[in-house]
């Protein structure tokens, strides 16, 4: 096989590149972007050989300990439980949370083979015992799987930690009534609060 | 900036990839797929340091000389002219032409600084000369551009070669009249066959 058609091959790794785009990619690299293709290559190098999991909250990192983890700025009063390192991006990106995060890199998922000791919890147990927080804010995704493991967590902890808290789930900003799920309209009425 | 900040912004380099899918792409190859991602960056490596232009064709390759102009079991009564790389790949995929190819790598566009010099007008009359085709093919694609680059060529090489030919505009096979252009069905019905 050509260089070509192994890079193309081998583009199709990627989440969402079928053969069409793949040959688009490897054409535009190839024809526009060289140095850009090689700056990629490098990064991918580093990235698949040094990144692995922070030995405190098991988010991606090429370090032992996470920045997140090492610095000593953020409240450690609140520690916050994700299913993966996405969701840390996203609650980094949006702002207002400084406290101290887990990874589960999962969900309870016994069909699946995912049970408390692919979760981590052991380490979690660790981390709260070292950590002290006065919170622990479970943010799993609101789905079955998500719901279970917060319980699972919750009942976990109990006694460990003074307050466990689980994000809203509601009407999301932006969103109108008429086109929001059932299930979502429920929990929003039920996790209604006092405006006055 | 750490090796994922790295990973996600290189990857922003592939066309059609915003910061959401490089994240999205950066987090699948460290969670799910690293020796895929390895492969990725060697395939990126070597195709963005190897693969030049064919001393013959202009088409992409590793080598001096492309696989199609070394393949003696090619037609060589013809040549087929296109814009891209990625037409060779696309005629090839569709199989039926068995001759060779040239490859401008644009198309005559004065006021972006392109003109024959940037297609290798020379390098086509000297591979005309060595391949002596009997027709020459402009595929050139079917805009503004591709029809003034096909005219140019077609002036270029007449007393070179004894046929020298169009690819046809028409009717896509599986395309509906009803929602062609003007301008398609204007060609389709100019360019009309005898059929009994």
């Amino acid at each position: 096989m050509s260089a070509i058609d192994n890079l193309i091959e081998a583009l199709q790794v990627l989440p969402g590149v079928g053969p069409k785009s793949a040959q688009r990619m490897a054409l535009h690299l190839l024809l526009r972007e060289r140095e850009a293709g090689v700056t990629l290559a490098n990064s991918l190098q580093v990235a698949m050989s040094e990144v692995r999991q922070c030995a405190l909250c098991r988010n991606l990192t090429e370090h032992k300990i996470c920045s997140v983890c090492r610095d000593p700025r953020r409240d450690a009063t609140q520690l916050c439980v994700v299913e993966s390192p996405a969701d840390i991006l996203a609650i980094e990106q949006a702002g207002g949370f400084r406290g101290y995060y887990f990874v589960l890199n999962g969900r309870l998922s016994p069909l699946d083979g995912v049970g408390p000791e692919q979760l981590g919890m052991d380490q979690l147990l660790d981390r709260i015992a070292q950590l002290q927080p006065q919170e622990l804010i479970v943010a799993t995704n609101p789905t079955v799987e998500g719901e279970a493991t917060s319980h699972y967590i919750a009942q976990l902890v109990q006694g460990k930690v003074a307050e466990i808290s689980r994000i809203a789930h509601g009407v999301p900003l932006g969103g109108e009534l008429e086109y929001t799920d059932g299930g979502t309209l429920a929990h929003a009425l039920q996790g209604r609060r006092s405006i006055a």
